[in-house]
């Protein structure tokens, strides 16, 4: 990789998504090259190949669930790791161009997934509009500077680059609307425990074993790792046949999660880490007694004096 | 519900869709007015307003996972149950207008998730082809109709609705992928187990209660019932906030799965029962020894004759 | 049984002993007619044949564990029930023949239990006296008054019965050392319940099922009923070949006890109801949540209108 | 520790026991000193005390179940550790001095443990015999020759020491009665994996935990390592406090077991290590997949590439 790709940042474009607004919140993201690409594979791909340092993408939301192609796009190919993630609070504004009044509106546009969450607002405020989507919110907004239609739901960090105006602002039907976004980068040594740590990885079950997925749970159960979020996701190998995306709670090097993701490895036909990160949320877990790292350590050492017999 | 709502069967539309298509296969779909609708909530609600009998979407794909809308439209709103499922091998089509070559073909759209199913056959075959989305594989073939792109991947179905011909048949990229339908109507006593039974259901967790999905997996496990299928969905409450969408093996007049939902009922703050339908696969469970009916029962009597002593 | 068999209650006698004095706390105690007898199976057939109304043993002691014979008497032969427990705390008076003084005492006795209890006491004080075990603590005394002993470890209250003088009081080498009785009579309604009770089971596992022990034990964690006891006792037909002997927490008529009662029916080769009585300690179990009746019966109407589609 | 002492094995005696003649089954017996004891406190002092290198005792009786004092003096005191473990078969003969006949036997003894196993035989063939319990088996014998008693039930083995005869063989009312028999010794580097081992531990658990026994068996079950014997001894710390004395299958060098034994260790306030030993019936275990030494192997290496990134 090159000084200048390890400095380029691809993300899923285009520009004046909320995927760009989030990843902007990065300190490091002001001495990067951000550069938007067509999908997440692309974006992803482009750090693959090393023409780029990192890649950036929404990977949860709070109305939506997973975004299908983060979730997969980790799960297969060359192997990724996750660095970081941003959480971002998602509430849409209505972007027209100059001079439009709300009355004026009869056609919008926006990402699908912005559709749930601005529904209600609409069945409110502008019953009649048509809605249509768009490849991206910013297409959205780009639809509309060119006259397609008359409103876009985007975030308002969007209007100025198309020349739009908010006509409305903080529309959102659900409150607390967050999206997460993670940014990856080509496999490396994780980033030191802050304390308050997340572990991903990939998990696929043993075909037809009934009872599988409560065996996973409980490898992380029995040494008391919280489990943040656990999604099913198809292999490509018929209905029925899934691979588990999974956030635990702690560092792979806090010996509990470590000691967790070797009962998985030895239970699971394959398992695929994608790294520990710090919380966006900064929550620090409860560890349950008999799970910390000194307690792991010291059973350890009596296992030691046990092998020698000096109990 | 008036006698010819009540034979409207809706459908995500529009027309020339494999949902479509799945549709076709159920016997009584011939006796039915099949109304394409814009979305699953509409079409769902159509049923909910008494306004059809029956809606009919996809639920499921082996490639995609689980369809959100569908998921999400079963688990909120008016309550909803299933009644069938129908499983529909997917494989595309290129259509094209007549007397288009493959070299000819500079632009293809589809729906976003046939692109996954097609981007192998693509990079090999039409690697410098443009990919657009369309809002459905039906769209898609109305626009190569009106000259907006050289071809659509769609069902073959599809061609002759839209006067186009199937320039290559039988694209898949993933061997055996297959998306799974669902009939929904207003809730009713279920069908008569079949042997080969499946029961849905949605669950809502506690919240921040670690080690909760572990106990829903233990009220099916304690009583040997296989879970098939199960899926977070964000709740709406925040990042963090899921249920769980859910099938099991059996009907719920299996003694032991009407046991687990009670289970679930007790533990989890809502449960959502979505119905017990044959599997469309016809494949009987393997039952547990001690979760038979035969065996429930004589736990019950032997129950009944300790609380009177007669043991 | 005829009405004055039926007011005899037989016990593990000879007059004098622990077991005595324990079944005098019974209120109803003073209006039957009390029996000693040889063994705990010839107290216990009595009540089999009809020659007494109830029988009374001890079955549990905080230094010694389970009483075997009691425990093997309750798994095996015609069944009987447990109506009530007694807890009585253990300690020893050293009884002497009138006029002797500590250090004339070169010979002690007492049954094989008592010995663990007086051992430190013992060793402090009759440093050289040489132990011998008798039948029972009373025959220990008995063995004294005989003069072919000393000293006599036993109940102060034994003292009269065999004109012996308790030379020491309140020997227990453990503090709390407590004994459990049980009064157990012909299979019959147990008791109500008053909201701190006790079931009692024998459960035998099937042979060679790994994590069979396992299997029962979450019958009654996922139902939320805790086990107060379990005892491991051979079956007789090997080394390896066990059942259990337990006693839970709550009544059974407590749905999470009877429902947790019909799992092990289910899942095991063999369960015998052995009664539930109301606790000694009179301690209220904590229900969990989700485990109460009133949730228990919300469930069952909860699954009655999901039976009949009324979701 | 001396070279006389070190080949002194203590045993609980007298002679003429089933445990001397277990002991003399251990092919280096004939090269100890065999020393009788009065008691398992007294013969396990010995090795203690560093005046045995090792000790005897029965721990476990396929009719009578565990053996009190040997559990409970592995339990507490100075730790010692189980080397070896011997079965022996238990049948009983009637011994009578020489010129008894059946017709004269009015009085018999023997140990209380021996009473269970011939209860039948003597009900069929000695119906009115009058039965007296004795200090052992082979101190009824004894007490035959000195003309307390008519017969002794006891080893045949032991007829000759006390100038007996055996009136009658093969006596056992059930079937495959064994004892099983263990060597101790002072703590010390465990005997080299045989592949058909057994590791025994003593286990406390927390006061008040409940599910703390089904915690205990997870870190088992999830390792794949099954349980072989679990009892329940009473801690002296009153009624309901118990701490459980278990066998599992495999060698603490192996990776499973050491795994599951330092869970132990985590979560539970006290474990003490018993040995790790080759099994008597010399049965191999079924590895579970997942749990075998190789796949930890694996397991840790692939953790520690995930540590460092290459994934």
């Amino acid at each position: 990789m090159t000084p200048s790709s390890a400095s380029r940042y691809t993300y899923l474009g285009p520009e004046g998504t909320f995927t760009e607004a989030a990843l902007r919140t990065l300190p490091e993201a002001a001495t990067r090259d951000l550069v938007p690409m067509v999908s997440v594979p692309a974006a992803f791909d482009a750090v693959r190949n090393g023409e780029a340092g990192g890649s950036f993408a929404a990977i949860e939301n709070s109305v939506e669930g997973g975004v299908s192609a983060t979730l997969d796009e980790l799960a297969t190919g060359a192997p990724l790791m996750i660095y970081r993630e941003v959480l971002l609070p998602i509430s849409f504004a209505l972007l027209v161009r100059p001079g439009t009044a709300l009355g004026d509106v009869k056609t919008v546009t926006g990402h699908p997934v912005a559709q749930p969450q601005v529904r209600n607002w609409l069945a409110a405020h502008l019953p009649h509009a048509h809605w249509e989507s768009a490849a991206s919110n910013a297409d959205g907004a780009r639809l509309v500077q060119e006259g397609r239609y008359d409103g876009a739901f985007a975030g308002e960090f969007a209007a100025a680059r198309y020349h739009l105006e908010p006509l409305v602002s903080e529309i959102h039907d659900t409150v607390n609307a967050q999206t997460r976004f993670v940014l990856v980068g080509q496999p490396g040594r994780p980033a030191a425990p802050t304390g308050a740590d997340k572990t991903s990885a990939v998990v696929w079950l043993g075909d037809d074993r009934p009872g599988a997925l409560l065996e996973l749970l409980q490898e992380f159960s029995v040494r008391g790792v919280n489990l943040m979020r656990i999604e099913s996701r198809p292999t490509g190998g018929g209905l029925g046949r899934y691979c588990f995306s999974i956030d635990a709670e702690g560092h792979i090097t806090d010996r509990r999660v470590g000691d967790a993701l070797m009962g998985l490895k030895r239970i699971c036909p394959k398992v695929r880490f994608l790294g520990s990160y710090p919380r966006a949320d900064e929550v620090r877990p409860q560890v349950r007694p008999g799970t910390t790292d000194a307690e792991f350590t010291e059973a350890s050492e009596w296992l030691g004096r046990a092998l020698d017999g000096r109990i």
